[in-house]
């Protein structure tokens, strides 16, 4: 069995820890790794690591990959989308990679941010997929509801299969309903929650593609002609620019709206699971382990007469007092205070902050770049302070500015630098004067982690004052 | 006229902004300036600068000077205490002093931490004050109470004097009352509010306090003798060791319990000049300006669906949904989060954080100096960054340290560093390196701000490592 993780989603609903360019599944929410490396731990047991392959926006696919580096994830497995299409066209494009590969691919499709905390009946749960996939089913899983949600699809328990007990064909999809309905549906005891987990042979949801979606289908073997591996030394597979032109061409359309709402081969899995799709904030009640009021406290924290509250920061102190059923949440950049019932709301949130200008919104306050990271840690009228990280190996792109110098001193790590014609290995407590025009390049050749601070200095300090001569990253 | 400016609070219920190390009357809480400055400012239509006085816990001594520099005060006007007495053994001295130095001196007494928000009645009946000063009563100002406040001590209003309309001797001082007690007090209305601020003849108050606080009144004259001018190049006024000890030893005694409540000879003006003592943060609800839902809000803000909440941060953007009856300060270095109701009770929080060993509780992210100030702005395992910003014309002490070397690159400014025999002159983008144990000073000779970012590398970064050799602020 393959597995395929969509690990496309935007989590505005978990800013300011997830922002557009470091999304909810990259951050650490629950548990021990980020959300997309616990979906990874807990698929290893049935599908092997080179059988995972991911979806990803492209703006995510290097730190997707450090993520997942310490798992032996190969980049050619990790497939960069030019922009966000939904489901369908994605399970559409890696269904024909899997079925190039091996025509019998079984494929299994996961959330790459929900949460499992069944791992156990989770992997029974799959591998009862996997039997009906072979048998050329549409494989659902469906989650038994304990509240009237409505904020999540449901699925209507058909009747049983003949040879599987406990397993059911599914008689309809029912979108997001109202309160009343919702209600109903509980009480019936026969709806599910759809959770976005699929399996199917890989041929199996071409045809039904070709049937019910052919705009879509019908591009995806010249799309599939368009993938390319990336410039530069990550070498993940995206699309060439015709591709990219192609892709963005074609309907945002989710897999459930495209295909299982028509198709008559769904057949649905009750699964016992654990299953949560962490939301929003107010989701963590039920993923994480509380005080004795009810508190969620992550960080450095004093809690007083505080209680249902949820406080999540990070190095900064956090003191709150007589706070109830209410959200703290702290960045370096950007704090966060809700009350609890609106956290669906964060959402609308950082749309009017991305309206008014805010670049926090969009921005984390650490900013990942392929070779490591950098973090502004203050700003004069006519300076700015950095703290750069480049990790073990990597190093920036050979550059100029135009309107600012720098000022490079090395905190920890040995740092390499290319100025003009000559090369410096600089050691903790050396620096280097970068002047303005110059070409340069910073590097870490060794194996532990550089820190540099980096000043800058210049009437106009803009990150687009650069020009890049060579780049391993394929930037230029 | 002479007035007294008590300005020795420590504004626990003010955390994060106000600090132990920096109390709330060096803050920047309502107004154009820090509560000290707006005190001073208030004052000037009628007591000129030269006249004024201000006694001040010595740790607050020298920024309290930097405060209030541009009204040209002059620091041989500040008292620098050795410890907290509360106001009677402060008042006396300053009585002593102000009798020396004028046996008719009428001596006003005011919180320096307080808002009057009707500045020209203020001064009407100051003007009244000092009439019946002169006559040889100690005044008092009653504020009319409009609200049964239990925080609160109270004065009875007695009978009319005979000479003066609408002014009358107070009959009773009533400590903070209970809730019920309050309420009596409201509807009878002839109880007004004690608002700490006082007027009388230097020799009456010591005549008093002879009587009522011999304990106190016979040091004083022992304490006078032991007052010198600083060491140093500021100048104010302080106690040598014989008087810090003695001074010490006093009881630590308000002035009402010490002399008012005793005292036949009060008199009260009934005062409606906008009073408020701004306990705790929710009275900035009373002095503040709210938006149409009933909000305070400073800094960066972006508040949706909000009413009757205290949003008060300085430049990280804060976003906040949904609250009600919400108080959020942002600093730096620590964040409160508190139900309004709960206001009082972050004295208790910061008792707490003290007692928990937070350093959060007592010293702030950006910590005064004489010479200036620094600011932490990262620390690694063997280094920590520091913004250092020296004042015109301001010098470090010369020193060096065992444990650390440093790297000083100038950020703006001009730096003078003297390293070891030499002497160099450091402009925008040059930096130094300052070895282990290596005798150094850095001052800014210009007269612009100097920023230098310091680097500290050692296998023990602290405060403490510092051997002083010779600084002009006295502090070998």
């Amino acid at each position: 069995m393959y597995g395929v993780i969509l690990a496309g989603g935007s989590g505005t609903r978990f800013w300011p820890v997830s922002r557009e360019q470091s999304p909810k599944q990259l951050q650490k929410l629950i548990g021990t790794g980020t959300m997309i490396q616990n979906t990874v731990q807990r698929l290893l047991p049935l599908i092997s690591i080179e059988n995972l392959y991911v979806g990803t926006h492209q703006h995510q696919a290097i730190e997707t990959l450090r993520q997942l580096d310490s798992f032996g994830f190969s980049p050619d497995q990790l497939l960069a989308e030019p922009c966000s299409k939904n489901t369908a066209l994605a399970i559409g494009l890696m269904a024909k990679v899997l079925a190039e590969k091996n025509a019998d691919a079984i494929m299994a499709v996961f959330p790459a941010d929900h949460v499992v905390s069944k791992p156990e009946n989770f992997i029974k749960v799959l591998q009862k997929a996997e039997t009906l996939a072979q048998k050329g089913f549409m494989v659902t899983l469906g989650i038994p509801p304990n509240r009237p949600e409505t904020g999540f699809g449901y699925l209507k328990q058909g009747l049983e299969l003949e040879d599987f007990e406990g397993i059911y064909r599914a008689d309809r999809f029912e979108e997001k309903p109202d309160i009343s309905k919702a209600e109903k549906f509980l009480e019936q005891g026969t709806y599910f929650w759809n959770c976005g987990i699929f399996a199917w042979k890989a041929t199996t949801i071409l045809k039904e593609l070709q049937q019910y979606a052919p705009d879509i289908h019908s591009q995806l073997e010249t799309l599939r002609g368009c993938i390319q591996n990336s410039s530069g030394k990550l070498n993940h597979l995206e699309l060439n620019a015709k591709g990219c032109e192609l892709f963005s061409s074609l309907p945002s359309i989710s897999i459930d709206y495209a295909v299982m709402e028509k198709s008559s081969n769904v057949v649905m899995i009750p699964a016992d699971i654990g299953w949560n799709d962490v939301g929003a904030w107010n989701a963590l009640d039920e993923v994480c382990e509380k005080d004795s009021k009810g508190n969620v406290l992550t960080g450095n924290i004093l809690a007083q007469d505080c209680s249902n509250s949820i406080v999540k920061g990070q190095n900064r102190l956090i003191a709150t007092l007589g706070l109830k059923d209410t959200v703290v949440v702290d960045t370096p950049d950007a704090l966060l205070v809700c009350a609890k019932e609106r956290s669906q709301d964060v959402k609308n949130l950082v749309e009017s902050l991305n309206e008014k200008g805010h670049q926090e919104g969009k921005r984390p306050a650490t900013v990942k770049k392929p070779w490591g990271s950098y973090t502004v840690l203050d700003l004069g009228p006519n300076y700015l302070l950095k703290r750069i990280e480049v990790l073990p190996g990597e190093s920036l792109s050979l550059q100029s500015h135009q309107h600012r110098s720098e000022h490079w001193t090395v905190a920890t790590g040995t740092a390499k630098v290319e100025l003009k014609d000559e090369t410096h290995q600089l050691k903790t407590n050396d620096s280097i004067v970068i002047p303005l025009n110059a070409k340069h390049r910073l590097g870490n050749p060794e194996k532990e982690l550089l820190v540099i601070y980096e000043i800058q200095f210049g009437e106009i300090i803009d990150e687009n004052d650069i020009s890049r001569y060579d780049d391993r990253y394929g930037r230029c």
